[in-house]
């Protein structure tokens, strides 16, 4: 495993090589994790010319599902600082000014203009240069270790609702079957939810994000879940919408048939090379051809890995192409203010038709199911 | 409720004033809640001269439990804005240089590199400065109704832990420990866990911040669970050790009545005007009494309130002095590696010994149970 996270910080280091800096100041938790396996509390990684250096406040302390820090990676604790995060970023320039670094580049768009003051007053020769989303970028395409987490993620996810769907529904809290669900995550071997889950009943049904309330489930209602597991840090997402009772009625029907139509559509688009907004397009086009555009949120996917939303956007306004092995959701969802709505939600995997087009990771029916 | 949040601004406004800034932006989002009532995801507080602006990315979305959204703020929301928390910066500066501002203090501590730079782009000739800690020092000393939320969520609390003691608990994992005291926690009405809820049985009892992991409970086991309730946004803690089995050895017995003295010491030591180190330092000097200085952490107690983890700090750097209702706790513990240790920790309120003395707001038993 070791070799993985060396081989991204040598991919990071030709890149900053090519913008003008022999050395970089990793500050942002996720970033330092996919570089260096772990990141423990306020650590930094110190990307230098030949050796890089994890400076960390304290002994390391991986959390749960964590991979084990890279053993190739020099970790240098700071014992006796309770400044917590503010003293490694000074430590770190220190270090870099000592071994006669001229440049540092930073990640200006995670560290704060107070920290930023702390480094240049540390080492006031030092240039520091912005290193942009560089890290990001790098973490877009996912190798098959990654995704295999996914995959595990989203079996996971599966069966947590699965459980759920066997149970009764009628009569507890949005609330209950939220931990409910977490509770599963966790039995089934997950660290942890990838998210807040959500569980949103009758008029709260198809909201995006909607936070759990009292609102019992009643016959009649539309049911969304949305939920997700974070295996190994990874984090995936599904969301499916039921309807609670016999039969459901035909508005029900009507709107839970054009969402799973847009659904379809979006899933359906995904292949190497098509332009991100083209996905959202394809989607959005189906839900405004059944005249509820208007109730359409401002995204209809997005990317998923160590973060649960990260790049690329499904929008209207997403700039860039997919790749293959991009992990992305494709969620389109309608609600209606007073009444409800229907979201349905996979993740899956950017894959080249010749290998089969893209990759399912969610499995759960996506049959409108009466429960 | 509307009249404390206005109140709130005020005295941030005039602290601001006083220190030659006549508009802030706040970006952190614990302190646009406590200033503002809500804090709707990317949402900024731009404090006028006269009129407060709240800038939100979409429309409010207040969390569980949190108070209603500040009535007599204006909220302004942006439409349309996909570009998340930095849009709202940029638009804060420019409705600041609309309104024939010239200087605009920003929470440095808290605004990235980036969105700092973007503010400077936005209106050029505002003059950007630092507002600092000022609301976190204005969160400080609680009023009565933060105080009486943080007792709500202590006694949310110490129900959850009631009842879980009346449970079986050997041969169950840290993990479900875990998740079953969280479970609780909503039911008993809290938001959520006020911090991810530690268990630790055997070797790693009395570590603290130890996430639970798969081992189970077994028969001679030092037990350590610290757990809290965050309750209408304010966040408690208790940490308590037990035994499990008939009867603690005695090297147990004897090392939980150190971390209890100590616990004790610090305890009786709170008072306004009292040194943060000093507190530190009465529970400090029982556990070095007893042979275990070098197990103690860095810190024996800090404040709470929106956050887990706020000043004050009790620890041997800390400065300051505690002023009455402070709320803060008191946590020493000992960690003996492979073997195990005790935690103690509540929550109290520093109040004057005329009114009673430091209200202790945990009132979980801290005699040693055997379970």
């Amino acid at each position: 495993m070791s070799e993985v996270y060396a081989n991204r910080r040598n991919r990071l280091r030709d890149r900053c090589s090519a913008s003008g800096s022999a050395t970089a100041l990793i500050s942002r938790p996720v970033n330092v994790r996919y570089l260096a396996g772990a990141a423990p509390r306020g650590a930094v990684l110190l990307l230098g010319r030949e050796e890089d250096l994890l400076l960390s406040p304290g002994p390391p302390d991986p959390q749960p599902g964590a991979d084990r820090l890279d053993e190739a990676l020099r970790v240098q604790t700071l014992p006796g600082r309770t400044g917590g995060p503010n003293a490694t970023g000074g430590d770190a320039a220190d270090l870099a000014a000592d071994q006669g670094v001229d440049s540092l580049a930073v990640e200006e768009h995670h560290l704060t203009v107070s920290r930023h003051r702390a480094l240049r007053s540390v080492a006031p020769r030092l240039r520091l240069d912005d290193v942009g989303g560089i890290v990001e970028q790098l973490r877009l395409v996912k190798d098959e270790e990654e995704i295999s987490l996914l995959r595990v993620g989203a079996e996971i996810a599966d069966q947590a609702l699965g459980e759920l769907l066997e149970s009764i529904l009628v009569g507890r809290t949005e609330r209950h079957l939220a931990l409910e669900l977490e509770r599963r995550l966790v039995d089934h071997g997950a660290d942890g939810p990838a998210f807040t889950t959500s569980v949103a009943t009758g008029p709260h049904s198809g909201r995006r994000g909607h936070r759990p309330t009292d609102r019992r489930v009643e016959e009649g209602d539309f049911l969304t879940v949305c939920l997700g597991a974070a295996y190994h840090g990874y984090r995936c997402e599904i969301g499916r919408t039921f309807v609670i009772g016999t039969s459901p009625a035909d508005w029900q029907i009507e709107l839970y048939d054009l969402v799973f139509a847009a659904q379809r559509a979006g899933r359906e688009a995904l292949a190497p090379g098509v332009a991100c907004r083209d996905v959202d397009r394809v989607a959005r086009q189906v839900i405004d051809s059944g005249g509820h555009g208007d109730a359409l949120p401002q995204m209809t996917g997005h990317g998923v890995g160590l973060e649960i939303e990260e790049d690329p956007q499904l929008a209207p306004t997403a700039m860039g192409k997919l790749d293959a092995c991009v992990p992305v959701t494709v969620e389109p969802g309608v609600h209606l203010p007073g009444r409800g709505g229907v979201r349905i939600d996979d993740t899956l995997v950017v894959r080249p038709e010749a290998d089969g087009g893209p990759e399912l990771l969610t499995i759960t029916t996506k049959e409108l199911l009466a429960l």
